[in-house]
């Protein structure tokens, strides 16, 4: 079978550079140790194999569609959700109590992230299902947890999200979907949402909307927003399933993905649909936001996943595709020499090196990010806020890098089977079209940008960001250490000053009240921000490399940690260079697009 | 109907910025003035609305296929084709003694620019057989002129270009298709050949392949390499079409420009396919890359085209969609405010002018090396090879640039769009799929890339390149007339110091022997060149539009020229600036990508 992903990598990430056993003190943690967790990701793998990455291009040949009030999705579906469920993938970080795995966030990234690069088309309906779970769980009342959650860990059952609306958008202050409140406890509700993922199927017997409306008379604008669980099938008190008026009203055809299904709901057309509120009234976006969080962290790790195979697959090619001839000392060629493999030409190697320079350090960020998740759930209390900053701090770039760049990576991977990259009969076109949709996910780069620059380096006065630069700075520290790796580090030393550069000039435009002009270039700030934290990433990787090989700890080849460092040395002389304008550009005096005045020819 | 292209700015870029009308001094051109041409391109955009527009999203939505040893293709193609004849677009460059209009390239270019922006998947059909007839023209012997060239003027016979073979891919010296000779002054011809575009349909009455064959016992490599005419039906004495053992054997289905057939040819299975070498035995590269060079430029201005009509149709949507607020001062919103335009947020509108910035400026570059192409030809005799090697210096660059750039255009233009642009509804999908193939068509970009580093810049000793520094220097003198403009005019002239330092960097290599070393990189030097050509190209119309403005030229409003101005400025703030780490990434003592002893491990 093809290759879609590195186990050895991952283990790598996860033990070496990441130290996942330091978590096992915890007490939340302590019937994990690594053993444990690899095994666990072993028998994943197993289950991708066989389940998840047989079906990838077939998922996309026979996209879901919408027939007679319904959804068509794939068979295989109902094996990966009820599996899921089985092993524990659904609830895997849940509490034990409520039937959870109880293990850490960055173990069960891991577990999604195999997954994901077997098929990225399937692991949205079980991730989604645990996320929606997770809301209830969190926030709801002990009978909308027993009446639901149950069934939605175990796979039977799915979950999803309902926020955007037609006429709304990205802009979620427009929703109008009303919540009218009853003498009986529950609330009628109606309205229509839209790009709603895993919204309708076949294979799970019920589904479990965790939905955004207002309730009648609530403030406008995004504080007058409640969160409501609202079931395709409602319990009856004799325990019966009974229609809950949720109409499946289409399915949009996207351009990749296409085993997903993204469904148009109706609510209430009968004005039968019942909603329970979930926690407080008009709280519900901050509820949200807690699955938002883990679903755009999540959606990062797809585009880690798609890139990921990706580049297993053009390495594939390059492996096998003899191809024309290297270039001898005087630029000629011998046309009587057999031809070479073309991972042997210098451009090829380049577009490998690059994918694995992305991808990997995309998911060194994405178990970063997910460890400062278990770190704010488990650590003493005074160091709890501290990973709660870097948390929400790296959240909108763990999300926007691998989605960006990622993007950029699967593209050199098409490009390296030439031709061939651009027809049907090849997968490369395949993970083109998917990871494209990931800049878009849950809020799209545009929205993630102005999230981190608007918010989270504003949090608590620059907190968060003055937490982060510690941390980098600790890694800067260590790179000290070993000779090879002190230009890297005062690179990132520099980089980073500059960064702190950029802010200083941007932050008195807030202080002004020029508030648009201090975001219009949010973007290029994300841009900037991401790359130097993937650098960050790779520099501690090479750290973990580089000790690994020093102390000759055998678990990998010493081949295997010498690549680790000549990817890091290549994303210092190809990547991180790319930057080096972004800070002119943004200190530019010229302000280009902000509309002032009267509108300009276009 | 929606906007695909702007009228004005191709008019603008033809007549203000590369002055047109300074062709028709030239004996070969005297038959046309400006208005000649205008309105050839006025009936052009009529006829491109009328039969090619509305067909765009049908020919992606039916693509061509294979069935019964012949590809099925839209029946618009027989239109297309038929009436691209009557109107002289095929031969719009010709001699009018072959029945050409004997228009200049620049001319022929932005006739194929507006068919193009309407529907990138007609074009190919009509330019490929004006392509291969030219070539037929220029190097055939006076019997196939005949019996070829004028059937395929009028459309009624398409014409291709056969290299690829399966074994081979880009590397041509690995040809094996075979020509054997014969008593009766054709070849026997016998080989496959591969990703033939318009290779077949039933919309022709006949295709005429230029191929490329080894005639047996020719030297290995690209110096055996012979050109022949090889008709799908050849004229017998009697002047009947008869079968010439021409098999189709398939169409590769393809991620976009799924309208325009890429066909599988075997030819001479049955031991009966006539050829007739064109010109001398094993001087068929060097004719073929007449055509090749032709199609080079041809696939930039159809990556402009596509990014043209990416932009239009992002545009109108950014124009229509209401959606979120602007910011007030202090950073809040009014949830009781109706929502804006998304055009009003700054991030859309730097999308918009990213597009336009690209799009335009690419256009302009197409421009600018067909104008040279037209130099070459008419231009004094001492002119003629200066025009020669600038031609032959833009043209990788002219396929490359409005390829590799234009995708992130168009890619802009997806996401303006939101979770829409991501859906088959809309047409960005389709625009992003069509662009992709542009950096693989007629060699690739790390293909383009050598050949600029490894032949242009090193041509005549470095002449072209002196050249293109002259021209590029005049244009900054005459920035500096302008207060405004000057500026720009210095950092174009910074980043040409920078990048004559990049180029005595690589140069050495080549001549101590080290020439794989001296290539490694040449991808990045062409990311390097083509983005400080573009910037070359903008600081020219913003000295047209400053001019027109000053001279109180009202052929177009002031908004219109003011609108150049600014997207000038974008360019040099936001994109001109993303080359400056390149030349740290090129002149980076590391050596990454060459193999160098045993493989790493990936």
């Amino acid at each position: 079978m093809a290759a879609y992903m590195n186990m050895d990598t991952l283990r790598f990430l996860l033990t070496q550079v990441h130290n996942i056993s330091d978590l096992f003190q915890y007490s939340r943690f302590k019937d994990y140790d690594e053993e444990t967790i690899l095994t666990f990701l072993d028998a994943i793998k197993d289950f991708s194999d066989k389940e998840l990455f047989p079906y990838f291009r077939e998922m996309d040949e026979k996209p879901a569609y919408f027939k007679n009030n319904s959804i068509i999705a794939h068979p295989q579906l109902k094996k990966v959700m009820r599996q899921s469920g089985e092993m524990g993938v659904i609830g895997a970080t849940f509490d034990a109590e409520y039937g959870g795995l109880q293990m850490p966030e960055i173990a069960s990234q891991a577990v999604y992230f195999i997954m994901s690069s077997a098929n990225n088309h399937c692991v949205g309906y079980p991730a989604l299902t645990g996320g929606a779970a997770d809301l209830i769980l969190t926030f709801g009342s002990e009978k909308l947890k027993e009446l639901y959650a149950t069934k939605m860990l175990s796979g039977e059952w799915g979950g999803t999200m309902c926020l955007t609306e037609p006429q709304a958008g990205s802009s979620l202050s427009d929703l109008t979907t009303a919540a009218t409140s009853t003498d009986e406890g529950f609330y009628q509700i109606k309205g229509q949402k839209i790009f709603i993922s895993g919204g309708d199927h076949e294979y799970c017997d019920n589904f479990v909307h965790l939905l955004l409306a207002r309730i009648d008379g609530a403030p406008a604008g995004t504080k007058g927003i409640s969160l409501f669980v609202v079931p395709k099938k409602r319990i009856t008190d004799t325990g019966e399933l009974e229609d809950n008026d949720v109409l499946t009203a289409g399915d949009f055809q996207k351009l990749g993905q296409r085993g997903y299904c993204t469904t148009h709901l109706v609510f209430g057309e009968s004005g039968n649909c019942h909603g329970w509120l979930v926690g407080e009234a008009n709280q519900g976006l901050k509820y949200m936001f807690q699955m938002m969080n883990g679903a755009r962290i999540s959606v990062g790790r797809d585009a880690v996943s798609v890139s990921s195979a990706a580049y297993h697959a053009s390495l594939q090619y390059a492996n096998e595709r003899p191809q024309g001839r290297r270039l001898s000392n005087d630029g000629s060629k011998n046309p009587n020499a057999n031809p070479v493999l073309i991972k042997e030409h210098p451009d090829v190697r380049r577009m490998l090196l690059l994918q694995k320079a992305i991808y990997e350090g995309s998911l060194s960020l994405t178990l970063q990010t997910a460890l400062y998740h278990d770190l704010s759930r488990v650590a003493l209390a005074e160091e709890k806020e501290k990973y709660h900053l870097l948390l929400e701090l790296l959240t909108p770039i763990a999300k926007t890098y691998p989605s960006e760049k990622g993007r950029e990576a699967v593209d050199n991977g098409v490009q390296i089977l030439g031709g061939y990259g651009y027809c049907s009969d090849f997968v490369l076109q395949q993970h083109l079209r998917d990871i494209r949709i990931m800049a878009i996910y849950e809020g799209t780069t545009g929205i993630q940008s102005l999230d981190l620059l608007g918010r989270k380096v504003m949090l608590k006065n620059g907190k968060a960001l003055e937490l982060l630069v510690a941390e980098i700075m600790q890694t800067i520290g260590k790179a000290q250490a070993h000779d090879e790796l002190k230009p890297y580090s005062k690179q990132l030393g520099t980089t980073l000053q500059e960064a702190k550069g950029i802010i200083d000039f941007l932050v008195p435009f807030a202080m002004k009240g020029q508030y648009e002009r201090f975001l219009s270039d949010a973007t290029i700030f994300m841009e900037y921000m991401g790359t130097l934290i993937i650098a960050w990433q790779w520099l501690k990787i090479a750290i973990a490399a580089k000790e690994a090989s020093l102390n000759n700890k055998d678990t990998y080849t010493s081949k295997f940690y010498e690549s680790k460092i000549h990817t890091m040395r290549f994303f210092y002389k190809y990547e991180l260079p790319r930057i080096t304008g972004l800070a002119a550009t943004i200190k530019h005096p010229e302000v280009l697009t902000l509309l002032d005045g009267e509108e300009k020819e276009w």
